[in-house]
């Protein structure tokens, strides 16, 4: 490993049963060892709280410790990740082991820092531990059973309560929507409080290592904001090579995403070393990738990165989830290519010290939105991360760095907001948007946005309800067009219209009127040919924009970006051609600045450049143009 | 609402948390003051009893009353339709309600009418109580043991039984036949005893007051003929607007369907205010379609309206189940085309006195085939109703009233008679159906007629068994195309058929011959080349037809029904152009009659008339023709 | 029967509860008539034991009998094979009535025969009692938890085990692929013990008859090879009348399966009679399939037949699987093929006496491999049989037979064998294969083979592991293509190549390296394009053939086949037109020959013969060619 240019060694994630094999009994000798053979080898450890896997003898001790599925049924032992979170002897087990490591290796200078448990997410539990915890939440939350009632609305089909006993788990297809989003609410929790349980007892043994937890990139169980809150730093299990080979558009939105929930830097834990897979594998990386996709993350603010895996496993369920070298142990390519990422990460460390992701655009990620969407889509195809995906895809093809922030962020740095499928608008939100607009702000707001209050109550307002005065538009009626595929065509008002000819509307659209905004496009149709698609509003001094349905064209969301970022007087580095990823690293000052150019297709592409560069490694001027093979990257400074 | 043109309001269906909060302690006071209100605004209530949803303490007291899954599991509270219909208990509890309020109400000069319980259909229980019912059940129907195995044919497998207590839900993929058929009736027995236990309870106290049940549609769970017997009329939730346009064919059907379970007119108790939908939302009715869609209805013999809902709710489930007024309370577009179509109603109430659908063709609707075939559907795509909605399409093409009517109804007033997919053929309605023929009728059978006796053994007759002498041919063999698209063309005999060129068999076929039978159609097919497709038979003074296959193109079953509508002497009173649809009311006399024209396209239509016409409300004659704009209707009578 | 030329009667498969109508109570006395009956009628019987359907009483008495779904749930009675073969109460049942039966009708002159049970393979039953067996099972296997522990591979996610109680079933879709293996190996084991206890007390009584079990075709439940071990000779339930009309490949596969179980002869037990089917039935085989169907078995070497059944039941679940008579019991068209079949059987008898197919090329069939590809699928479409499949119709298209045997048969007599998706590879298989070829056999190995031991672990070798050195290759890496359809040509090495121009890879491609073989085809990819496809090994005497991926054309698959079928020196006795089956039986010295072409399409099939044969039937000289009807059979003999 040294060899190969590695320092970092990610250890214990599931060795709970060898650490303690019996309830109380611990054995340290082999963890001992290896942390000596490290140090010997100049290697240091990530270490992890062993968690996420629970050994046979607490199942067998405390079968409640086991998980219930929806259906009822206890989950078998055999897998990963099937503890309940609630069960209470399943909660001191996990603060015992925690607390027997912490000790046992308080302060030892080969850890460099800890993970809790593993990519927190699942399973969700249906046992009656759960239905209890639940109800105690809702009673802490809410107090009386009557604010309860009114927070629900359980006069709706007579369903309203008399004690907090009554309340069941919602697992109906059409449950009480307050009752969902507060249990979806409730199992986030869980795993927060949960994980704070280890987080209270790692700190004081390792007061100066870091802390984090390795995030499942786009995965909803959680609400990671609140999960990243106590850590010094998150992290991500990176996969982005699956299937055939696409540009890698979700990649490069989660690592936005993951940048966004702490406003800071972050670490790839599980960074992809070969083809990923369970029962069956995916494609192998192509040569380049394994590097290209390494980078990627730099660019977009990695600060450390250990891979998964070295080896790859010749026994257990994970035997197909392949590293950098395969079951015959040989080094080979997929070796070779993270060797060499590692030997240029470390030359441009000095160069990427201080630095981080600089964006002046940034687009809302919302849990209470993004919930509240998945058990109510409201319109056939309608998806919260599908819906962000069309605005981030068209930023990164225009070249532009996008921060994924949490709605209770400041705004103050940016000048553009995107706002999509904001379902849930409290008044702070809609007070604090109103203010950024005023100030000179550029906001585009869509579809399904301000519907309903913070108990998942619509509310008694017309739509977009509190967003209505910065918008400028009022929506009288709205419909889904069904599981059909009706079509309707838009028209843009104007002659020098930004936007391509063919724009197609699908899905979905509010029967929009402009009040005070005015009209950008319209349907053509029989019937919603009175109304407006996409609005803008100037309001203050910026501009509130409004989308009212779903467009089918890739293109029409790119020359809606394209506006909005001009609007918003956003200008891109460099332009790049498809698939070509631009990203920018810089110190707070603005002065050290890294550009990196990501080619993500296995062709050869061309950046013309507007001003010569410095290549980071060789120093070189770089003057009109770079030459990109398939999967490389460069990297520049200011000449 | 009384501006909205509206005299009556639909109260109380699942509040029965409120009236009675806990067990035996009744509060009226809320809707005391209700009908107090509703009394001084001139607006009468429909009373519903409130047992479709349960209140949460009685699934804390009795957690038996909540209904189990065919997987073992008890359902979790949180839902409305959740009750075991057998459980003792709930029974007791559902009669004591019912009972708490007929007593305070009785008589109440404000209530019209009840309505039981809400869409009796769900959920079917596997519960220990369910088993033991249908165990007792059988026991009555079949007095001993050996009826029973002789009555199921339970020698194969070895299942032959020695006790009631032996009997189980027939719950396998391929249960016993008979076993399967007689636990769809005893569910459906147990919604209509459940409710009948309602029905007594209320008559006493309002002997001179209507109650009814709003049905489901084409709903298969219960067996509304039954389920209607003891009410005064019955009603159904008429929600047509669903996903994208299309010409309302089915609500045209479930009309004649409901208006045929007790051979008279009928209410619609939930009338289309908006978007119906869950967690997804349909499209918005189109301007001037809530009107033509409860227009519709009128047309086919609805003598009362409520709309579901006023204004629609923002909390619980039904959130997006969209009333007449939005979120928002702002009456709108919606609202006023109701308001238009109430006004128009009372207009033309003292001409529909008295009036209904005088209908001369009439298609067999029964369940025991209907749910014969749900388990047994004998060959790929074949569904009952799909079946019968072909040739109801065929008749609403043809503009002829069709009365869609049990087995056992009078055949004496009709000339043809649409016998499809009758799988359960009793003597008594071979009978039946050999005597209308007899007497100059002409009927059409098709496909998987006259397989089963009443207890869904197959005949030992060589097929169409009973019905054989009637139609004149023998099926020596048959065969399902199966999962493949086998397609074999038709040929026509003669030169000058009705029949269109191109009409290809699908999905199935008869191997048929005909004996006494002329062959209309054959198979060109190098195997099934001897078989003919249709035949017909002159028996008595009327005709037997037989179609043995099914028949891609609706084109060939337009040419069927303008041919069997000919040769029983019925003529269309207006050749109507496609998605315009013709429905006759007339009084017994057939002195008074309304003649609708509904124009279920987006486009206008033009509709040739034979003869001069009335406007109903304007008085004057209208000479030629009538226009029709998009979703527009005319209402006329003799000029 | 006997007038249709049958002369045995396969009875009491599952009529347990006439036999046993109360726990310990026997009657005989419909049995016994019957026999008599037959006896005076000049038929046999063929008796069954009739455990595959539990009586009522069973049930009821012993509810644990009844076997539990992976979800938990118990499966409720009235269905057939429902009984968990691990509950000690059903397993005395099981062996009390076998004993009962065999005591009574011990040596019965009219028996020729007996079935165990009915098609062994289901259900899997979870219970706590399978769960007990599973744990002594593998106790009994490996002795030590510790010996476990390293078989397994349970290190990995901390799943090491103290104590064989805490072995659960591995039910989690990525568990633990050691104990996936062996919980198959388990089930299949259970079905195998459980029959032996029934053969272990027939025997005694009926020391000169046949006992065999009617396999299900490619059913993978129960290891075949292991349940036929102690049977006289193994049978099958052979309906390939299923949907459209294909050649049948698949009833020639199973053939030559089923003959491989044993290396010998083999039954039919139920022979198509009419259209199969449960709720849904399938087509009814046209005129000249039932023969065919039934002639196709023979020439495979079948060398008794049963059809499935005489005639069709009225009652149950089976009342769409026909038979040769339909439900009116009249004797129609089936029925005279089948006795035309029958006669001609006899006929042929004296010629077939001591004749079985003598094949020189043979395929493995490995159940340790076909399990583990079933759970670990390891690539997108990728599907042991599938494959198997490709090399199967290549032969048949050839008209060449082959034998389908276990992997620790004798190759000694063969002169080619395919070695598909064979995933476990043991060192003594290695061994094997290796001497094969070294004596001058020629072998293909494909891809995903030699991957894992014994125990399911991944070799820690470079693959194709203990292949390498027979076939000369290396394989660096490996990937699949996913989930799309990325398609990858093939350009073939040479001039005069005998494969077709167009051959495309799919689904997955080893990065394949020759060392010591040449290439003979590589990829056209800018990434795979330094990598083999397909490679030939020279070998000692021999050849090792390697396909590093999936080829979409069957015309690759043919000219393969042909190839290596040239190389050894194997050559088809007639070139047959697609769709005509050649198959050819012959006694041990060669002499007596009978070889039959089945026409398998609708249309007439003309096969030019390369000499002059003799028809078997009227011993006439076939010179030039044989002309077969749509579905015709000719069965020639040497001039």
């Amino acid at each position: 490993m040294r060899e190969a240019g590695f320092n970092t060694v990610r250890v214990a994630e599931f060795d709970w049963v060898h650490l303690e094999p019996r309830e109380g009994h611990y054995d340290f000798s082999f963890w001992d060892r290896l942390l000596e053979d490290l140090q010997r080898a100049g290697l240091k450890a990530l270490f992890c709280t062993p968690t996420a896997s629970m050994p046979a003898w607490v199942a067998q001790k405390y079968p409640e410790a086991l998980a219930v599925k929806r259906n009822g049924q206890r989950i078998r032992w055999g897998a990963r990740k099937n503890a309940c979170l609630s069960q209470p002897d399943f909660r001191r087990l996990s603060r015992d082991i925690t607390r027997a490591m912490a000790e046992h290796y308080a302060g030892h200078e080969t850890i460099i820092g800890w993970q809790t448990d593993n990519e927190l997410q699942e399973p969700v539990c249906y046992c009656h531990h759960c239905r209890k915890s639940f109800q105690q939440w809702l009673q802490d939350k809410y107090g009386t059973i009557g604010a309860l009632n009114a927070a629900w609305g359980t006069h709706f089909w007579g369903h309203t309560l008399d004690d907090w006993s009554q309340i069941e788990i919602p697992d109906y297809w059409i449950s009480n929507p307050g009752a969902m989003l507060d249990w979806k609410r409730h199992y986030s929790w869980l795993n927060v409080t949960f994980q704070q349980e280890q987080i209270d007892i790692l700190r004081p043994h390792f007061p100066d290592r870091f802390i984090t937890h390795n995030l499942m990139s786009l995965f909803t169980q959680v609400n990671y904001h609140e999960l990243a809150r106590e850590l010094d730093f998150v992290s991500w299990d990176n996969y982005p090579v699956w299937n055939s080979q696409t540009v890698r558009y979700e990649a490069s939105l989660v690592a936005d995403l993951t940048r966004g929930h702490k406003a800071r830097n972050y670490w790839i834990l599980e960074q992809t070393a070969g083809p990923p897979g369970g029962p069956t594998f995916m494609r192998n990386p192509w040569p380049g990738e394994i590097r290209s996709v390494a980078y990627q993350q730099l660019a977009h603010g990695c600060d450390g990165m250990t891979w998964f895996r070295w080896r790859t496993c010749t026994t257990g369920a994970e035997q197909y989830w392949h590293g950098l070298l395969g079951h015959d142990g040989v080094p080979g390519r997929r070796y070779r290519e993270a060797a060499e990422t590692a030997r240029e990460f470390h030359q441009l460390a000095p160069l990427l010290e201080g630095t981080t992701v600089q964006a002046r655009a940034a687009m809302l990620y919302d849990y209470d939105s993004l919930w509240g969407t998945e058990f109510q889509p409201q319109f056939e195809h309608n998806d919260y991360i599908e819906s962000l995906k069309r605005y981030h895809q068209a930023c990164f093809d225009a070249g532009v760095n996008l921060d994924v922030i949490p709605p209770d962020r400041d705004f103050s740095g940016y000048r553009l907001l995107i706002v999509s499928r904001q379902y849930v608008v409290t008044a702070a939100l809609a007070e604090a948007l109103e203010a950024f607009v005023q100030g000179g702000g550029i906001v585009l707001v869509d579809a399904r946005s301000g519907v309903k209050d913070g108990c998942n109550r619509c509310y008694e307002l017309t739509l977009p309800g509190l967003l209505r005065p910065m918008l400028g538009v009022r929506i009288d009626e709205y419909g889904s067009f069904g599981k059909d595929t009706m079509q309707v065509p838009l028209a843009f008002e104007g002659q020098d219209t930004p936007f391509p000819e063919t724009a197609t509307a699908i899905h979905y659209a509010d029967w929009l009127t402009p009040e005070t905004a005015e009209p950008i496009a319209r349907y053509v149709h029989p019937f919603l040919g009175d109304y407006a698609a996409l609005t803008r509003h100037r309001f203050g001094q910026g501009q509130g924009w409004y989308l009212g349905t779903v467009v089918q064209e890739p293109a029409f969301y790119a020359s809606l970006i394209r506006t909005l970022l001009q609007e918003a007087q956003i200008t891109p580095e460099i332009a790049v051609p498809p698939g070509v990823e631009l990203s920018v690293r810089a110190d707070a000052a603005g002065q050290r600045r890294l550009v990196f150019l990501l080619n993500h297709t296995a062709e050869q592409q061309v950046v013309p450049l507007p001003r010569p560069y410095r290549d980071a490694f060789s120093g070189e001027t770089v003057e009109t143009e770079v030459r990109l093979p398939s999967f490389d990257v460069a990297v520049l400074r200011n000449a």
